[in-house]
């Protein structure tokens, strides 16, 4: 689309204007956008309104500014993400109905863990993951599994980045990280005892499309304590199921 | 943004772009989503190219585009929507639990029916309703619960406009509406026989927030001849556990 006089495309700036709401800021003014998004205060109001009269922004009632049902229509409808998610939800709600703990679906998006769904009981335990939300790949036990079936150049850019911790446990050598990939390849799961916090383990399958390509984890967070075997076999056993259901 | 030599602006021309993607058609080439949107064949190889750059659209394996999970995840993870879906989601499994049929929440918006969420039992019989799918307010029984408690400017629109028949049960004359939208608001629910697919009965339940404003539709989906009580019962329990939740 046509560039500012700063050489930004229009689509930049729509993307920044997005990107300045979060979980934590839903509802922001328009003067808060603007500063966020790096954008002069003429053109953030004519872009604002531009985006409310198309309904990818909405006013609401004490006229904040909120990301529109719109957008997510729009973006929802016509997902291939949808597709893998309704497959696996009807087993995802098996394991969680049976484990009664967090179950979650993640893919790997732009070298990280993309949650498309998590199930929570009232009484589980902490988690930090969130639909939409990211985690890391070398950390959370989804993205172990996504990074250990992911294209090689995706594994060596992640092995040669930077590995950071989140906690002590956290895997943050390039040669421990290689074999724990070798061993997840091997043994078809991985259990990830506080890595991500010290309070939780997270356990991880792969899921596969009708090629045998992983397209998804499908992955359980425990207290740190609770033993894994049951959960473990309920999540191979879901895998199982959500891969003949994508055929 | 800045405006085309045909007078739209930029905003309205990506709006265009994304609605060429609907349900059954998630892959496109640039000349398609061109044609579709009625865009110059330059413009829209710039606008697409820019849009993939951004990560709103993607390419696939054979070059296809397809709407891209940064849309998703930017449109999803600040949505007000997902709060009530994810007060909802444990209700509605407890529903389907029971039940065994498919069980949905939706929203108004833009005098539409708007899903938010639909679980499905492997065994339920027809539903045409989708994720981010829509559904006409007068003829879906969650569209007759939020038109029942919606604004009066928006329901008398609806009763002004064209009620049109998806079936021969559904309510086209706007005297009977306007008297089926009083009962709803009497009787708290509504039974809707084949108003949308001859073989299958709506039942639908407002669900209201903290200040008691309607902010969603519960339904169930049944075969026509099944016994609509026990469904009933089960919808008005999750609506009573949805309203504490998003206390």
């Amino acid at each position: 689309m046509a560039n500012s006089p700063t050489g930004d495309s229009m689509t930049d700036r729509l993307v920044r204007v997005l990107e300045t709401f979060t979980p934590a800021r839903t509802v922001q003014t328009t003067a808060e956008i603007g500063r966020r998004a790096g954008l002069p205060s003429s053109s953030a109001h004519r872009i604002v309104a531009e985006l409310v009269d198309a309904g990818l922004l909405e006013r609401d009632e004490s006229r904040g500014i909120r990301v529109g049902m719109r957008l997510w229509e729009l973006s929802t409808r016509s997902s291939h993400a949808l597709r893998l998610r309704q497959a696996a939800l009807p087993f995802m709600e098996r394991i969680q109905a049976r484990v009664r703990e967090h179950t979650q679906l993640a893919i790997l998006e732009q070298d990280e863990a993309l949650f498309l769904e998590r199930l929570s009981a009232p009484e589980s335990g902490a988690n930090i993951t969130r639909i939409a939300g990211r985690l890391p790949l070398h950390a959370s036990s989804s993205g172990l599994v996504l990074l250990a079936h992911a294209e090689p150049e995706v594994r060596e850019r992640v092995l040669a980045g930077r590995l950071l911790p989140l906690t002590r446990a956290t895997i943050v050598d390039p040669g421990a990280l290689r074999r724990t990939l070798d061993d997840i390849r091997v043994r078809g799961h991985v259990v990830a005892p506080g890595y991500i916090e010290d309070v939780s383990t997270g356990l991880a399958v792969p899921v596969r499309d009708g090629a045998g390509t992983v397209v998804a984890a499908l992955s359980v967070v425990l207290p740190r304590e609770a033993p894994t075997e049951p959960a473990l076999a309920e999540l191979h056993r879901a895998a199982r199921d959500i891969e003949k259901a994508l055929r």
